[in-house]
């Protein structure tokens, strides 16, 4: 399959934005488009939740507004990004196949009204899925005004877990063909405990809250298979997508948009975007270092292919802001979104326009960057490695789903402590996946990796002895990918760290910042106490980073 | 119907007390109604909650206890308020009938047990209801002791919505005749975004929780015509008991007792209070801005004819609150209550009396306030009105119901910020409705009136020609009775402001405390910031009200 | 029945620990054996939990393992304490009998798979229960290395409450049984108020929870009733298992684990101890205070037969705490525990050796102290008494059942302010039933004693009569047993408190410290305000008790 990377890389940053032609009648879309042009919009994200306008009753595909919006675009010098509007599944879905809508933990089936309301796994929606991205991928996969595809919508946001009954049946399919007897999964996850253990897998439910007087949880083992399987099904299903539109669509390359991991970060992003032509993703924040993070992990993710599918309206400095991402290798910035909803559970948001269609203050700054084209120097490419663990994450989750206020400690930890230390304006980080090779880079931090990888021991030991520095922290290979923890101490710990013990496991109060500096091969690790705060990661990337 | 003027209006403040006799055997009576008697007290609220004491058994009316405790008040000289009892149905109509009680926003059929147990949509409580009413209204119709009537308790309360299956199709046929076509709904909700339109009204549903990972809302339109929709299922009740009762009892004034707005402002009490004789209000509270607020509000609904139906005994200086009562138009007043109650939910709450029967120090404090019956002048006519808009207030809460903490921002706004700036000891405010006419004021306050309104549009802008001062919000007519955005301005702005476009919706920070003071006519408008704070709020009185 | 009370008393504090044999393979448990000995530790607690190892397939009981590891413990000294498994039923009864998952207080049944998932009113749970006890018991009744048994694991603890249709039938036989007739039931809790007269018991429901807008609460007589209900459900099932263990095993000594009142007082204590040899705790905490507190209930409970069942390794001055423990009559100590789990809910929990093996610093600390067995001088036999009181603790429980953070307002009220400033190193305190006697003590505390008891009034009228000191709350006395306030003065205020009315059941602000003392006979009784803070009780000990 060949992609027109003309198509995707830029020179400059190019702008577009989300647009929804849906939502107006077709009498506006001149004026709309003149206002994009005016401001050099070249792109539009449009067919994001639009299903019931693609498919108003079932099988009675409607492309004709479709069709128009994007030739009226091309009329104006705009390109057509086109979405595919699997987050927002009209009424007759649920209506004649309630078993789509999801069941919460408690058994709750949620109801028809929002968005995301769909089981990953009920045959009904992969079904009726696969009708409407085959419908458009046929219609416009040749289409010259459609230049790229992206794929649903913010995956793994709102909806991150089901527990239903189809669920359950692939859940347990899942586990019996990874674990192949119940002796074995037994015996991993030491199911003794508690009398846990299972006869059949076919006794194994997703994991239902208990919820007595007092806070009972399930069993991490449990619970962590569950977030691998949920991930799974996600990735299943975007690939499924990706199958579909490359058959119609050879040419025109495909992404999703990522959400902020306060958002979520349920998902394993990696298999997802090694699948795409492009990374994308969405960004809702005005603090530097937090851009720069997540403009580093999309660029680490598809090095020349970065897109910004949502980027807020709100930036104080919008102009920098957009010198930044350039600088940081997006190529394309979406802003979100052009004029706000009147109606809807969005309405009121402040856009590119107000409500009342004037321009704001950010719409002229756009059309400032787009006249001028400043020139930015991109960033040098990364010496600088901080691996990004789904898993890792997960476990932390687990460790605390009771209470969601901790719940993203993971990612909180390794970029609101981690990373903005890290961060400077002129330093680009490589954020990478613990399987990614560490080639090129001088150090690499690995911040509450917690779980066990046999690839990334035998990386670092190499990165290492060839003379690179690691930075750990002190939960550092703790446990296994079964989530139970290492009864026996793993071999980086013996050979390159030169510890006999485990007392690290429970760091002792008043335990100093460095637990342990150690010379290997040419180079070294260090091992930092895990409850290092701001200040504690401030000395450490000042002493053993820059 | 001719009421009976001369029970209503009284020239000097009256005392009255809520009383359960049926808590209590007979033997007991005596003592209570002559410590009432000892204390100047003329009148005793009873009957509510009383039901099961009425009707035991189903069918089966037992009004022998009641004609007892009614005359013999009458030996002591003390008059009968008779309550219907209907906030608290007998266990046999749940037994009975389970689909009474009300199913709550995740599917949840609440128990029996409690109050306010009823879905006032169902065939079954609408009929004993029915029948309790009449049976109480045929008894004592006619009754010379019994002057007045209260229908229920605190509509509106801890029970606001039911989302049961009967609700369900009351709101279907509810939005059909409203809207006439699904079409025309889809339309005006902009259904399109999210692929919510609507095959046919019967797939719409009561607003259930949607329960994701993440919040997840419904679309504001359908919840403001839920929250519509509910308040006028509780209109249509109030408004078939008072049927019942004039049918039985034309010369018997008519109330019901209003909580105020922390309890809930989710019903539209304009519409209950106009088919009323009198304006009966509830009130727990010891702030003097706070009495003032609901007795201002009470007489603005009922001039001449406002009551307050339960007062908490908890006031540190009653003697001077009973002046401020009557100085702002309460003609009678019932304390809450006469004794404790041993048992029950609201077992222990401070009385009158002691729980052992002793006289409390306001038991003394009522005693001399009726012996001396002092001289309090009553408040001059107010020439400044507030503007209570329910529905403005749903749209609010609709906009944080996630986060029932900020739920009554509007009532804690009206009340807490911008009534408490506009109290003065000496000052009437009139607290009227949207549509009422201005009349008589001289400055009018619509702090957060974010819904448009042609009525109020049309009196307003005659209000400031003509010389009036209108104070408004930059939340002002933003958005149309759908809850949608307005995305033209209305007349009002362009007219009467002079403003040509919407650049207010998103107030940036640091915007000043007035945003437009404009002259029009022989009048003016001023538009102050939404988030002007307690003092802000006192500058804007001081300059433009006093 | 004779108790072998040489294996009761010791001495010396003895140590022992919490051992699960069934988590790892056999090849472990001699070195794990020899760690134990070689720290001194004598006795291990195996079995808790260990259902599904012991009866893997219904009916297939497999006692080969466990015959081992008690038979190898004895190679090596160590005793075994034996727990029944009943904590944690295996997946098979859930499988086949679903209704043993309890249900929550909104009809939610929970799922299998974390512990303590048992109706304890459920036909087909009670029924394996006995089976699996009367298989260890039969089994193990005469074993010479079985010295003692622990019944189930920390009864009334996360699983509280269960509002299934078992406990409802046998709820409404419970009151039946009690009051006799609907009508007396009626009557003693004023169920006129709210309508909320029942014509018969099969109406009664177990107290399942209203959720509406805002909170509603049951009626405060049927939830003492059910919490009354719901503790002797334990009572009975920890019973039954007593009689069977005693049937085969007359010679070996019973106890149990309870757990701290901070997670849960749900449990009425007394006549579950009463009936066993033994009493047992489990107590995680490094406040002196607290431990003294715990160590003095048990004591209290059993003289000289007072064993600590789960002990903590975070000690930061275990030698210390140990002879404290001592000091407080604690005869064996148990820590939880060995090694740390890798797997489960529990996993890496601190223990006294590391994950990987090693040997903590607590484990030198209790090695140290089994070598040199020092003399630690018991405390005096108490002078001062504390009542506590579960079914008072139940009274405020469900005063405040809606918010969940002042739930155990009575629990830390004894605890963290009367007991904290209560306590001496070098004093025990008596903490008994409000039926118990009085003889011995020179001052005894009643706080928060809200609930009447005649007995309670009549003891102590004499104790104070004779020359005690009581020491009493304004809330002493207030409600029946019915959770119905008392409408006239009980004796003990008119005879001893010199009291003629009630006003005392709301204190106003500001009131004094001691609301009354007052001589009576030789004796005198000291009435201290219920808000009173730590301040204040210091106060108070400091005047009246040393």
């Amino acid at each position: 399959m060949t992609i027109g990377l003309s198509t995707l890389s830029a020179q400059q940053l190019q702008i577009g934005v989300s647009y929804y032609p849906e939502h107006v009648s077709r009498e506006i879309w001149p004026a709309d488009f003149q206002k994009m042009k005016d401001a050099g919009i070249k792109r539009i994200r449009i067919g994001e939740f639009a299903w019931s306008s693609m498919e108003p009753e079932q099988g009675d595909f409607q492309w004709n507004w479709l069709d128009e919006a994007i030739d009226l675009a091309a009329e104006y010098g705009i390109q057509v990004v086109l979405c595919t509007p699997t987050a927002a599944p009209p009424v007759w879905l649920s209506d004649q196949h309630p078993e789509t809508l999801p069941v919460n933990e408690i058994g709750y089936r949620n109801p028809y009204g929002c968005r995301q309301h769909r089981c990953y796994n009920t045959p009904a929606y992969q079904k009726h899925s696969d009708l409407i991205v085959t419908g458009l991928a046929r219609r416009y996969g040749d289409h010259p005004n459609v230049v790229a595809w992206q794929l649903d919508n913010e995956f793994g946001g709102e909806q991150k877990f089901c527990y239903c009954d189809y669920c359950k049946e692939e859940f347990q399919e899942f586990l019996r063909s990874k674990y192949g007897s119940i002796e074995e999964l037994n015996r991993r996850w030491i199911n003794t405990f508690w009398s846990e253990e299972y006869q059949r897998f076919d006794q194994i439910k997703t994991p239902g809250r208990y919820q007595a007087t007092l806070w009972l949880k399930n069993h991490p083992s449990l619970e962590l298979e569950f977030s691998r399987f949920s991930s799974h099904s996600i990735v299943d299903f975007a690939n499924s997508q990706v199958s579909i539109i490359r058959q119609y669509a050879p040419e025109q390359p495909i992404t999703t948009n990522r959400s902020t991991f306060a958002w979520g970060d349920n998902l394993e992003w990696y298999p997802i975007v090694e699948n795409l032509d492009v990374a994308g993703f969405d960004l809702y924040s005005d603090k530097p270092y937090e851009l720069a993070f997540y403009a580093d992990f999309n660029r680490s993710l598809k090095q020349g292919r970065s897109w910004l599918m949502e980027f807020s309206v709100h930036s104080k400095d919008l102009y920098r802001d957009l010198g930044m991402m350039q600088a940081r290798g997006v190529d394309w910035l979406f802003f979100f979104t052009f004029n706000p909803f009147p109606a809807g559970q969005e309405q009121g948001m402040k856009s590119l326009l107000t409500i009342t269609g004037e321009a704001t203050g950010n719409y002229h700054t756009l059309g400032k960057w787009t006249r001028e084209q400043p020139e930015v120097t991109p960033l040098d490419e990364p010496e600088i490695g901080l691996v990004y663990d789904f898993e890792s994450s997960w476990v932390y989750y687990i460790q605390t789903w009771g209470d969601y206020t901790d719940r993203l400690i993971y990612s909180d930890y390794l970029l609101h402590r981690v990373y903005k230390k890290l961060y400077r304006p002129d330093v680009a980080i490589r954020i990478q996946s613990p399987r990614q090779s560490m080639d090129g880079l001088k150090v690499i931090l690995l911040p509450k990796q917690i779980l066990y990888n046999t690839d990334l021991e035998t990386n670092l030991e190499e990165f290492i002895h060839q003379g690179g520095t690691a930075i750990i922290t002190n939960d550092f290979f703790w446990k296994n990918r079964d989530n139970v923890y290492l009864t026996e101490l793993p071999g980086f710990y013996t050979r390159v760290l030169g510890v006999e013990d485990n007392n690290f496991i429970h760091t002792e109060e008043g335990a100093p910042l460095v637990l342990r500096e150690q010379v290997y091969g040419k180079g070294k690790v260090v091992m930092v106490n895990r409850n290092a705060d701001d200040k504690g990661w401030s000395e450490i990337i000042d002493k053993y980073v820059y």
